[in-house]
């Protein structure tokens, strides 16, 4: 199967800018994009499915599945010169192969959609807790740096990140084969394993929603963290239990339920 | 190779149903398919194979192979309105991505037979023993629950299961998209390892009957199970040895037999 | 790359028959398919390899390297109707998708060439010593059994033999789907692994050129077995390494040459 | 995204000779060929990046990210009949398909390019350290050992040297198949892991530039090793945290930043 977009809807947009949230350290971009979505009130446009997700479905609530996926809104920025294509997701690859695949299929997607900018949301391990966490960058083109660091970004990423794992480092790499500049935005956080931190959502969202020039409140995200935790968990459950041992593909074949 | 469908015969079906039963938790699904084909006296008329299964033949008697596959059977139904297509396999997948490749040939096979609706049949293991396992339904479109909930069958899915695992998940996830409506009926089991469990079987088989008004005898269904322990037996020792141990890879590259 | 088969010369063949001897238990059929080659002087027309090898080359003498490869010989018999086609490898897949795609390519192939009939030469490990080891056989046809059982062959394979794991029994299943009779002959071993028994190798020539109406001298197969020793353990010996431990692939990481 | 090399330049090349260094035991050949290009100010014209590469940016100063990636480099040489493709990058496949892959789009680049010949450049590992590293030589025709027997190589390599692992070795085996002449010239190493050995690669370089008659100055070597040694280590970190353990998928999945 590989990879594939499902368009429901065919908005045409003004100049969008791209913003991804998917789940890591923290779930900071996860939180933070799922957020602003439900904030700006976006609409669900597109989802993404991809044989590098989990072989599963997830049962949210009462007895619909849900595939794992990524999900693609649009908001329509009526104030502004860019609309927002936002994408969140329930997971990332399972295997090193899929993070290539899954980014380059998105970012082909945001080409034909003119997509300007991309913005890619993510936590930062320090490893310890902290009240203030900073909001550190990384960008696809240093012209980026010198956009942005008017704003209450930190910098000095290669003291800080030798390599950025998963996604949200690919979502750089790649568009800038495509001519998309890309900025990582990384709010520190404690790196506690599939724990979401509010905290360093907010920072980012903060930051954020300076550089895009638009309001939200921020007051309710410690709520969307707990609706958030409960979904994230029933998949997390299964993720552990697929690979909690050597002998995990043995065990997969005896805890399949169908 | 990837995943490919061989057909036989090209039967005019009407209004086809389909039922899906794979190995499983318990079984339950591959030995209820598996008596209704024996039931009905359906037909066989195409073949699945794949490379995500299991790199093995089987002997099972004599001394002609089988491969490793899913068979397709169809049955005219005479006096009802729908006639109905049911696929039973010796395996999974082997790996994650293989799962969502072999779905989704299956539902566009299916997709191009007109296929109506679908039913997946599957265990879910609760852990303990039963005398009388329930039937818990998943959905891929909530109309379903409102259309089925007058039979034996427990909706409030999302309070027993998480995720589910493996084919019978990933057949209500992918023929959404194909715009096909699809249960799982998931018998409880007390989720023995490669053990058949003919009691769940019986009360998943129940329900489907209903649903489907047609009668069957489920009094061999003790018989049915011993016939397949054997068959299955030569493919999950296989099974065992492949994947015993962080070794496995070298020790795979030892048991071959040719 | 996935798998290719380079032709260096398009001989025209009376109904070949197939002989294939890929290494594994007691490398037998391997051993078996390479004397035939020698003692036939069979000439060299194709070479076939494959991303699903191990990614190595060998340096069998002086500084001249091979590539892991499998290679195929034809022979012109004058005095019968058959011509032979013979496949010698180094390797089997090192994983499992890998023994699908290579056995399925080879039998395209064959169909191109007007195979009339295949033969998998392979081991079977019986855990003993034996001084005169059985040839034991699998086909992909009932038809063959009745057609082969005048020869030395012990047909209640199903009773010795659960599954055939690898190319030798993948042969017999899809040569099934491209309509070639094919026979898998095993001669019994005591499967040490890697361990050349050229006893089981000159059992199953006995049959072979028996059924072929060919005659060959087979004094000379222990030599031939010693030479193929040292070879095989190059690759063995990078095998072992690479596969030995859990955390295979960081050291296989660290073991690079170049 | 499989494999794929993004073109900035099209120079048109005098005959030319292909020169590769990637990573591997003593980063051997990455010295050498990083040490070539900075000495003859060799240009950059072209990028490969693979999804058979670790999935990560790095972030090697500032905040700009890099891609893991291949750089291949040109040199146009007025004195001397041919000009030079210099090929280095900052890591080899993750996983064995990918060996092949990369290798094999890099030799069709070659092939399109008139590349007439191709030099491997890696390290050797002998197990002990040594002031006078020998440089062993492998070919892929046995003609090339003729040619370059009055160089200070070492060509009685099948007795040094079982297999070649990884791209080098690949190099000499699938260019063959393309009709390219390629020689792999290893340095001796102690082959300690990700350690570059200067001493090594300058004895490789001064085989190769002699072979090739240009002349460079390797005084700076030391200075290029401490150069490429902060790089690397931000690659080689992220590597041993994703491959330390058994459990290496689960980790990984922890520790995303993104």
């Amino acid at each position: 199967m590989a990879t594939k977009i499902i368009v429901f809807e065919k908005p045409k947009l003004k100049k969008p800018i791209f913003i991804e949230g998917l789940p890591g350290v923290g779930n900071v971009g996860r939180v933070a994009a799922g957020y602003l979505i439900e904030e700006l009130k976006a609409k669900k446009f597109a989802e993404l499915i991809s044989s590098h997700f989990m072989p599963i479905v997830i049962v949210p609530q009462n007895s619909t599945v849900e595939m794992v996926k990524a999900e693609f809104f649009y908001w329509k920025n009526k104030n502004g010169k860019n609309d927002l294509i936002i994408m969140i997701g329930d997971s990332q690859s399972i295997d090193p192969e899929g993070h290539y695949e899954i980014v380059e299929e998105v970012v082909k997607f945001l080409k034909k959609m003119n997509v300007e900018e991309i913005f890619a949301l993510a936590g930062l391990n320090i490893g310890i807790m902290t009240e203030r966490p900073k909001v550190v960058g990384a960008v696809n083109d240093p012209k980026l740096e010198e956009k942005y660091k008017k704003y209450n970004i930190v910098f000095d990423t290669s003291k800080r990140v030798g390599t950025i794992v998963g996604a949200a480092g690919l979502f750089l790499g790649i568009a800038k084969y495509y001519g998309i500049p890309a900025t990582c935005l990384m709010g520190e956080t404690s790196g506690m394993p599939f724990l979401p931190d509010p905290k360093s959502s907010e920072a980012v969202l903060k930051v954020l929603t300076q550089i895009l020039n638009i309001k939200i409140d921020t007051s309710k995200l410690e709520e969307e963290v707990k609706k958030m935790k409960e979904f994230m968990q029933k998949i997390e459950a299964t993720q552990m239990q697929m690979f909690q041992s050597p002998t995990a593909k043995k065990e997969e074949g005896l805890t399949y339920i169908g």
